[in-house]
């Protein structure tokens, strides 16, 4: 699968967080040289730990753990590598999982010089990300993300956590990585439901951020749904620059700035936590909160009714959910009420207020919140 | 218990870490008045949790707790107090314990906006600081340490976390408190062996750090034994500054600063995990440490022999023990080359030049470690 030419040119996306800075890099037919990769940024590496979900192992696991140990690095000295697969799906974001990799790390003597390689989606790179950034209270961190979802959202930005068992994230850090890898061909095992999931949080930069993005979204719809090579690289360059620009700004949330990347996610945890676990995919849950923070804002009057006739567009335009009829108010309500970025019980939403820009708003009346629920069923 | 006058004025000492800087503060008699202290550095409080020795429970945790309930916030919200306590011993840094805590801060409804103050010494310290350090990746900390071992050691400088069952402090953050708040008159319920215990640590920045401090101590000696008031709460912030000192140039162990506080204490961990649980305190281990540093650094020709007859009277006017018969040479050297201080096998120490200084060696012959080892015997 190696080829001696890129027809492609690597993209690179800096986030800029000073002393913690990194590149996210965009590409194809970079699998075979990974360990190169690695090496040019960790020239000193001698141990790596890779953790990938069960899903990927075969290919993509295996042939990065063969570029990789097939590798010296500068001294000369072969890199060390420690293999661990994990199985697919949210139930691994556990205390117990996350333990028996804190003794798979001890057991693989792994120092601070190591570094944790997760490979898979939002889920591994979570788990993986809170090992890295907890082990000997801190070891290296690259995310490798084989979904959709986690290249433009969870890969970048440097929040890692797990599950506790009544709620999600409750746990976890702050930990950049030193090193985003994207490579657009581990998408060709993605399954279609989960790469169509992934253009929710496309769309949602698009609105949140960049008007110019959403204009370009709209014109090549077909082109993201149908996979083309370079419109698909395009969209995740551009995401990832959005996010990186947010993070950047306000990476541990707080003066406020990054909770705009929650758009749509209120409401969407709300109808994950009441729909019955795997119903929806996190993406398709995004699309349809989306739709409901946008039929809030213009119920609101903040902003005009276009705003959300062109969103609905979009989003059915790359085949997402924009309605949910099984949306249960009763259940869903109380779930907002307890969400972590509830502050002292008050509701608060990211609104759109044009196609660009969008606005905390808080202290949001809950008959406001209801409507908005039943105007997506 | 309150008085209304206080004859020994508070002493403060800046822990200068930029936007992450905070006090420390030394005196005496404010049990009672923590509630106030608090609101004056968090004056938005609204919900603290307390994590305590169940040995100092009963007076001082329920004191404090007392002290926080009967205040409100600027806000004027009353403060709402959730506590818990834990078993003493270094067994409660285990990864149940602190996901039992995790659970308890959820079901508390505790928030980013909530404080976590831990009560005891140094176990309590380190498992209730990553427990603030990790739920919902990080709330406030507060630190009010009632062993002398806390107050002028693990308290200050925002190392974190807890143990694997095969090893010491595996997992964890660094994650610095808002504020480290020392009462000396917690000190009256402290066992003389613990409190003695402590006085390595102190002897310890007048070797590393500060010779005029280490003159002062000599001078001071039996004061401290005797746990004159004054003497103590000097001793203590003197051991503060020297700390900060080292912390503020180094806070996450990355330039090699921060290393030199581990001076005796490879040797000190080694004896620990050789001599059964529960032989030897940890400051009693660390005093027979630094002797064999010091031993081994003369030994070397790194110091002169009046290094180590000055320690050794130092340790000894204060208590402490500077030989250990029972030190098993063959057990002790495995257990040093597998310290997470260790690079790629190769044995490190922190060895005194002279008082007030010290240096890392690298590349120790195995041999000068057995000896320095049985020097102490």
């Amino acid at each position: 699968m190696t080829s001696a030419s890129h027809p492609h040119p690597t993209l690179c996306v800096e986030v800029p967080l000073g002393d913690r800075s990194y590149n996210i890099n965009i590409g194809t037919d970079q699998i075979d040289s990974f360990g190169q990769m690695l090496l040019a940024t960790l020239p000193d590496l001698s141990h790596a730990l890779l953790i990938a979900d069960a899903a990927v192992e075969d290919p993509w696991a295996k042939r990065l753990t063969d570029s990789l140990a097939e590798r010296s690095n500068q001294h000369g000295t072969p890199i060390r590598v420690s293999y661990r697969s994990v199985p697919s799906g949210e139930t691994s974001k556990s205390v117990s999982q996350l333990s028996d990799i804190w003794q798979w790390m001890l057991d693989s003597s792994t120092d601070r010089s190591s570094v944790l390689i997760a490979v898979g989606g939002g889920v591994i790179g979570d788990l993986a990300g809170f090992a890295a950034a907890s082990y000997t209270r801190g070891i290296r961190f690259i995310q490798v993300p084989t979904t959709l979802l986690a290249m433009v959202d969870s890969s970048v930005g440097g929040k890692t956590g797990i599950n506790l068992p009544t709620s999600k994230n409750m746990v976890g850090a702050f930990w950049q990585p030193s090193l985003v890898m994207i490579d657009t061909d581990v998408l060709s095992t993605l399954p279609d439901r989960a790469y169509i999931s992934g253009l929710a949080e496309v769309i949602k930069y698009g609105v949140i951020d960049d008007a110019a993005f959403f204009d370009w979204l709209d014109a090549n719809a077909a082109k993201l749904v149908a996979r083309d090579d370079e419109a698909v690289r395009h969209a995740i360059a551009e995401s990832c620059r959005s996010k990186s620009r947010v993070v950047g700004e306000d990476e541990r949330e707080t003066s406020g700035r990054r909770a705009i990347l929650n758009y749509g996610h209120t409401f969407a945890h709300a109808i994950e936590a009441t729909a019955g676990y795997g119903e929806l995919l996190h993406g398709e849950a995004v699309a349809i909160g989306m739709q409901m923070a946008a039929n809030m804002a213009v119920d609101l009057g903040m902003c005009e009714a276009s705003l959300l006739s062109r969103q609905t567009a979009l989003l059915r335009a790359c085949g997402l959910p924009t309605t949910f009829a099984a949306a249960d108010v009763d259940a869903m309500l109380p779930v907002m009420q307890r969400d972590k970025k509830v502050s002292h019980g008050k509701l608060r939403f990211i609104l759109p207020e044009r196609i660009g820009s969008v606005g905390l708003v808080g202290d949001i009346d809950p008959a406001a919140v209801i409507r908005a629920i039943k105007s997506c069923r």
